[in-house]
């Protein structure tokens, strides 16, 4: 029977067995750590956590920087312990957010895609231990990456320690999956080999420095699982609105059934859209992604996908107890990247990929707001979604029309912050229809975004914003004073509809 | 002696030379044309005037697609001509700018790398005629450009029929001097084969359906000179300033003196900053860049450039007499690229350049506005700003901090209209100093900007507006109500300075 230390392949390691608390004791005051984890997936588990009760008695601050958000509460535990000095890149913890917006630490919002520049080129704070979750640790000393590999390959080159937790509860069914390539400095670095999203080009494990691990730490323990909600009607709706895009891509010639590569944000409207796929005529799908949600195993399940790369798998409890245990059958149509290959430009833009990520609103231009509520309050961070949207064959942002029970317009004279210019939006979606903004001027934007995509409660409202800005002139029209009214409207009564406010 | 038809080596095309009238007859309203031409290099000079002469007398309407902005008064006299239905993906020119403005006709602003995605992609309008300028035609059928590559291209791949301007007051030495890859289509390209400025990858000529050539024009006729100023003193601190960083950057170990590819946006600003590098330390410089202005030529001609890459050269008066005629002296040092190669993110990205580009204004967190006057008002296009700035491994803007003597501040709380968001904006550079914003939050970002860039006009203003904002919370604190508060005022009273408007 196999026991936890067979999971540690190089013998001369096992010594180096520690409990999580001793591991946590290392970590000291204004040190750097990073973390593994990406989406709920594949995070470091236990160290954080012991690190954060080490914090409940003992002034402690550090920057945490990770793959993208973590799960099992730790980006929780790690707010409420007061542990944080700096947290990069991205974030969906409710209790951190409040704590971000309130200014208690730093957040720097990033693309995704960026992170492991910033690390290899030494322009943030060194690396001083990585804490990364693995299946195993191989005999030629490589870790074996869970659930995600985010930007565990980085953290580990760069950083001074590492500390190891394998967590047994993670389906040893995953090694094989992961393809680790270290792309190089830049400047130093050849073309990245990747044309298909099929194709191999490292290795099975991250390799490293056996005489910087620390430590190794057993864990047993789950990802969290996705906080995705089933599609409603309306998310049912964007799925069929964007479906009717895609058939017209295809009449025009501009797209076979297959389609091209996909890529998803994370979400429930995004999932519903992927599930829209489901009934619809295209097949032989390749996706090309960050994170794959539970459609995509659908999808696959369906024969509708024939194979998925990504940078981590984030699925529902349900969805986590059918697909883990039964990995053989996905084997050769699945590949876990680190998440500076399934982001990054150069394979993006040669693909030519089609990009569906969700807007926060958007504005008569087709400038997206992604993160920040009223301007002002972050919500997650942009994400991928920068990466994808810029390099895109496609990119297409979804959103419902209104939130709030209609107090909210999601598109608005001009957003509250800018995460993708009109330059790099190509289609919005919602419920009530898409507008496809390619080859489009801002004036021929307006009217369309307006028509197509507002709620009933609000075109008139917008068109007549659009009108007094039209009167003004301009490549880009507006009338200044007004462009951010609906949201200061909202801040203060609760609303942005013209109508009610009114009546007030 | 060479005649002008020697040019034309391929003796069969010798018959299709017509006069620039009776190629201009051929066009149709509605129809849509390419031209070359990249700020104000190259482009086709006597069919477009010869159409905007004929629309004098005639209704006619067409789409004009380019590499860039265009000399020779071509875009001024279109513009006058009412010839316009849509323009794109970039303009300098006074007489259009108004008209876009006006909303005459319809301007799409455009990231330079991406017109030929959208070209090759079927998804814009399609191209009945591309109009290209030509040193000559080869016996294989080659179209040897002038002072620029720009979209030819693509253009005169993907166009039903070609016009080919022949100017004899070109250059011949430019032969062999340009280097045209076609990297296909987007999802089934391989990787562009390039990690130096110096590599070579494709053909001398543009290779062509010699069937498609309708007609063979010849002129003879300069380029526009560039109508860049001299240095003065503010744009010789903002050097300086960035110099300085530079230097801390190798002070840091992150560069050598070597630095790393440089690219530098079109401008007075940028070709100062340039000039900067003739008394530094820095040597064995390279340029990877979109044009290369006067500056780049006196860095060679001095030993600090040692290769420059380019998509055009956009030369003074007198630096064209000077360089022109004496190109073979930079023959092994100097290449020009299609503009998608240029500006391509796989490259960028994979060189890791050095980007600086110049901001119409930017805010205290570093969003950058780039393009529009108040936000509404088109200067010139986003251009090639975008492609460099997301993919830089540094990516660096610079502005001076006042203009309209003082009224306006180009650091401002808000900006009227992102280009640019600051997750793309790594430094900020005025003549006052330079806030280096690589690893900063939002709220440690505010500060250093209005502190380092700040003029002392507007330091104290723009930190009340931020104190008020800090003290409502938020991850990017804003006031929102006041946002804009500084382009309306000065809408409305022709400053933006709060002490004066109080006492007006």
């Amino acid at each position: 029977m196999e026991t936890a230390f067979d999971r540690i392949r190089n013998h001369r390691l096992h010594e180096r067995v520690v409990t999580a608390e001793e591991a946590a004791s290392w970590i000291q005051h204004g040190m750097t750590l990073g973390l593994s984890g990406f989406t709920r997936a594949g995070d470091a588990k236990a160290v954080p956590r012991a690190l954060a009760e080490r914090a409940k008695h003992e002034k402690l601050k550090v920057n945490v920087y990770t793959g993208a958000s973590l799960g099992s509460d730790i980006d929780k535990l790690l707010a409420e312990a007061g542990l944080l000095h700096k947290r990069l890149p991205f974030q969906v913890d409710p209790t951190m957010r409040k704590k971000i917006n309130q200014g208690e630490f730093y957040f720097i919002d990033q693309h995704l895609s960026e992170t492991a520049e910033l690390v290899r080129g030494q322009v943030l704070e060194p690396i001083d231990i990585a804490i990364v979750e693995a299946i195993a640790i191989t005999e030629d000393d490589m870790i074996i990456p869970t659930t995600s590999v985010g930007n565990s390959m980085v953290f580990a080159h760069h950083a001074k320690s590492i500390i190891v937790e394998i967590n047994l509860a993670q389906s040893p069914l995953l090694e094989g999956l992961h393809d680790i390539y270290e792309p190089g400095k830049q400047g130093e670095r050849a073309p990245i080999p990747l044309t298909k999203p099929d194709d191999r080009l490292g290795t099975a494990g991250i390799p490293f420095d056996m005489s910087k691990v620390r430590g190794i730490v057993f864990t047993n323990q789950t990802d969290s699982p996705s906080t995705v909600t089933t599609p409603d009607a309306e998310t049912n709706q964007i799925a069929q609105h964007l479906i009717a895009f895609l058939r017209q891509e295809v009449r025009a010639g501009r797209l076979t059934n297959r389609l091209a590569p996909l890529q998803s944000g994370i979400g429930s409207v995004s999932n519903a859209v992927f599930h829209g796929l489901l009934q619809s005529e295209f097949t032989d799908l390749e996706v090309y992604s960050e994170v794959l949600q539970d459609a995509v195993f659908d999808l696959m399940d369906a024969g509708k996908v024939r194979y998925a790369s990504c940078s981590s798998i984030t699925l529902s409890r349900g969805k986590m107890e059918e697909v883990f245990p039964r990995l053989e059958k996905y084997r050769d149509r699945l590949i876990l990247r680190p998440q500076e290959i399934s982001n990054h430009p150069e394979v993006i833009r040669r693909m030519g990929l089609i990009a569906i990520n969700t807007a926060l609103e958007f504005d008569i231009y087709g400038n997206v707001n992604s993160t920040h509520v009223l301007g002002t309050q972050m919500m997650n961070g942009i994400g991928g979604s920068g990466d994808f949207a810029r390099n895109a064959r496609i990119s297409i942002f979804v959103t419902k029309s209104i939130a709030k029970d209609g107090n909210i317009s999601s598109i608005v004279p001009f957003v509250s912050h800018v995460d993708h210019t009109e330059h790099d939006v190509d289609v919005v979606v919602t419920e009530q229809g898409y507008a496809d903004l390619r080859g489009l001027a801002p004036r021929e934007r307006a009217p369309l975004i307006i028509e197509r995509c507002t709620h009933p409660l609000y075109r008139e409202q917008l068109m007549d914003y659009y009108e007094e800005a039209l009167a003004r002139g301009g490549q880009t029209p507006h009338a200044l004073e007004k462009a951010l009214s609906w949201h200061t409207n909202y801040a203060q009564t609760g609303t942005m509809l013209q109508r009610v406010l009114q009546t007030k």
